[in-house]
């Protein structure tokens, strides 16, 4: 089978040397040879460490993707407009099978090209787009159609579980162990797409399409990165019983679909806990299997190679399926349930004014939202000790509370605001049990 | 799809079950409805609690794999000849399809059987032989096909994992938590063939097969079971930061396959020593992914069917899979490394007759065979004390190796044993760092 691959950076190139180095090996699974004929990339002359020769150079992605003599169209260029779009869907236009480890595009323009693909009866494959090396789509799409799955949840973002997993383990701040990522490779210059939770998200809505049989919608998941995540937070969650993990989490039932990113408070114990590092989980509950939790590099050229060798060899064998596993058609569009809505117990951590009658407040506040609380712990901020502390000094206060509504939640945390009692803004992180 | 199914146990009536309740979720996955229109089973009248009112009983599974109006036939009936072998055989002969839950039958006949398959340009799938729900197969099989896997490992006996669960929770013996697992259905009346480790080597034997493209070889695995793990095993495994687990381990390299089951002390907090009760794992090391890891139910009726039809979806989509990944042809068919060969660290625990000396001539033997010791830890045992210990009293010795190869250690056991310092067999365990 030949290919064309547009962008040879970390995974092109891994995929161009893993093709070379296993091309006995894979031509038996794929039951024929796949080959790279042609391929575009931004600079040319750089040394890649693979060999080039049988390669033509194409000027342009879309040209690539519309080139008589490749069968299969491989993108790794990114976004989710530009060359990565428009290559992507002229290869389609052009006859020719996809495969792409692009996150972004499929979260946004995942249903009009799947039904393009669909209506061809040609393969759209994005098996390397979530959770890098870990099967985590076709695990959905071909493992589970037995499954009335209903909730999933996954550490979908190397960057920010390293970093999560730096601070745990040295008791450093977020800073430190962002600039740490990005020294060793692990972090974008420019770190948002990472860090403030947009890549969990966009992967996060195509396996919940996938899981679930619902349109994707990455437009509706509630998004929440690790920035605001303090040290403080880190050991108080440690004396709890917890680990902060970044999690994406989605959950259908007759309320409709609701989609989460944001920090969250595990039990320490828990499969989910103990994934560390540049590792990615997913776990899906289905009504049949229960639970099935998959663990595995989530990124590195050659995990997301080994990803985008999958989808050609189900290509080359012939092997077609739906690109979301069933018709685009068949897709339901279930309402989207707002954060507001969310139903569970949050770490709450304050830093009140030490002035009589502080604490009272407050408890009436929650009191008043209904709002139980399951502990309180309080101790004095750095610089202050039981034995001497000045009138006006600040006390951190750390709740737990029982499962509440997001939203009267956030009523009970205004009105202790307006109160006056606590210096800075409240900071919340939701906890799941995953029971 | 119009299929067959021989065998209304616990997986063949959760199939029938699933089948309905998830009938046009499945419609959609497969393209096309899958019906049930005849089965066999020993007994007609039971009550499964299932509707069978639309489906033929035949009187035999060979005259059902034969049934004209079905297009697939799903062999539950279990056993590596007899009803099971004949009806499989008898399905693929008469141009149809095969799905299976049958570890045994495939570990011992799958060569000649994936052969007939991939003459006739037939599916024999086996997904739910191997770790239940969890797809083990398929992962291999098609996740994995730009990888050299070079070694994988696996809990994949729930029965045993369940008592080792229990033996360590509570510190109860063997025969204990086996009457418990029996008591609860974790365990068959007669469970030589879960707790002596037999039907974990068939499942290994499947995997590695898969997994290194290389014929199925059950025939040479090594197997140890768990009935001789003690109390004091699991006890002393935890004071030296390890759990028991019974695993099966495959390797490959250019001295050959290396294939054994049998009880194993993993560090605790690895992947592996967390999955408890009757959960199954697996974790596969391949040269592009690295670690990937699968957890998820390894029995039970519902996860069972629920890989099943993930092998029916298959089949009804149109998607024809080798058996085996690889044309049977194709598989290699390496040396078979002794266990005599296989090197690692060892967990000796000796009861040892106190006398002046004893411990030197232990001591002694060890090093002879040059066999250097991580630790060494030794305790009066139950019944004497410290303070006052009759003479000929016995000590527990515990010992901790360096790496060392099987056959030097049993060398040296022996010459130990010889040496009349020990009052009983010497129990040996291996340890698996896994790093």
């Amino acid at each position: 089978m030949r290919i064309g691959i547009a962008g040879l950076g970390t995974v092109g190139t891994a995929l161009c040397r893993l093709l070379v180095e296993n091309r006995d090996a894979i031509a038996i699974h794929a039951g024929r040879p796949i080959e790279v004929v042609a391929v575009t990339a931004r600079d040319r002359s750089r040394d890649r460490g693979i060999d080039i020769a049988g390669m033509r150079f194409q000027d342009d992605a879309v040209g690539l993707a519309r080139d008589p003599s490749i069968e299969t169209f491989v993108e790794l260029i990114g976004g989710d407009e530009g060359p990565a779009r428009a290559s992507v869907a002229a290869a389609l236009a052009a006859g020719k099978h996809v495969v792409t480890a692009n996150k972004a595009l499929i979260a946004k323009h995942g249903l009009t090209l799947a039904a393009q693909a669909e209506e061809k009866g040609l393969t759209l494959a994005f098996e390397a787009a979530v959770a890098g090396g870990v099967p985590a789509i076709r695990t959905l799409r071909d493992a589970m159609t037995g499954n009335r799955i209903d909730r999933l949840h996954g550490i979908l973002n190397g960057t920010c579980n390293y970093i999560l997993t730096r601070m745990e383990a040295e008791g450093l701040d977020f800073a430190t162990c962002l600039a740490d990522a990005q020294r060793l490779g692990y972090a974008e210059a420019d770190p948002t797409f990472d860090v403030d939770g947009f890549d969990t998200a966009h992967k996060l809505a195509i396996l919940a399409s996938l899981a679930f049989g619902t349109r994707i919608a990455a437009e509706t998941v509630y998004v929440e990165g690790i920035r605001a995540v303090a040290p403080e937070d880190i050991k108080a969650a440690r004396e709890l019983g917890f680990r902060i993990k970044l999690l994406g989490l989605a959950a259908i039932s007759e309320r409709g679909l609701a989609q989460r990113v944001h920090p969250v408070m595990v039990p320490a114990g828990s499969a989910i806990a103990d994934v560390d590092g540049v590792l990615n989980a997913v776990s899906y509950h289905g009504s049949a299997i229960g639970d099935l939790v998959l663990v595995g590099p989530g990124a590195g050229g050659e995990a997301t190679a080994s990803a985008v060798i999958a989808d050609l060899t189900d290509i080359a064998r012939g092997l077609v399926s739906l690109p979301l596993g069933r018709p685009v058609e068949a897709l339901g569009r279930p309402a989207a349930v707002s954060i507001d809505d969310h139903v569970g117990a949050y770490y709450i951590r304050l830093s009140v004014t030490d002035r009589p009658g502080a604490f009272a407040a407050i408890a009436g506040r929650m009191g008043n939202e209904g709002i139980s609380l399951e502990s309180i712990v309080q101790h004095h901020e750095r610089g202050a000790t039981l034995e001497a502390h000045p009138p006006g000094a600040r006390k951190t206060v750390i709740l737990i509370t029982y499962d509440t509504t997001e939203a009267a939640l956030r009523r009970a945390l205004v009105a202790i605001s307006d109160d006056g009692v606590i210096a800075k803004a409240p900071r919340v992180i939701r906890i799941e049990h995953f029971d």
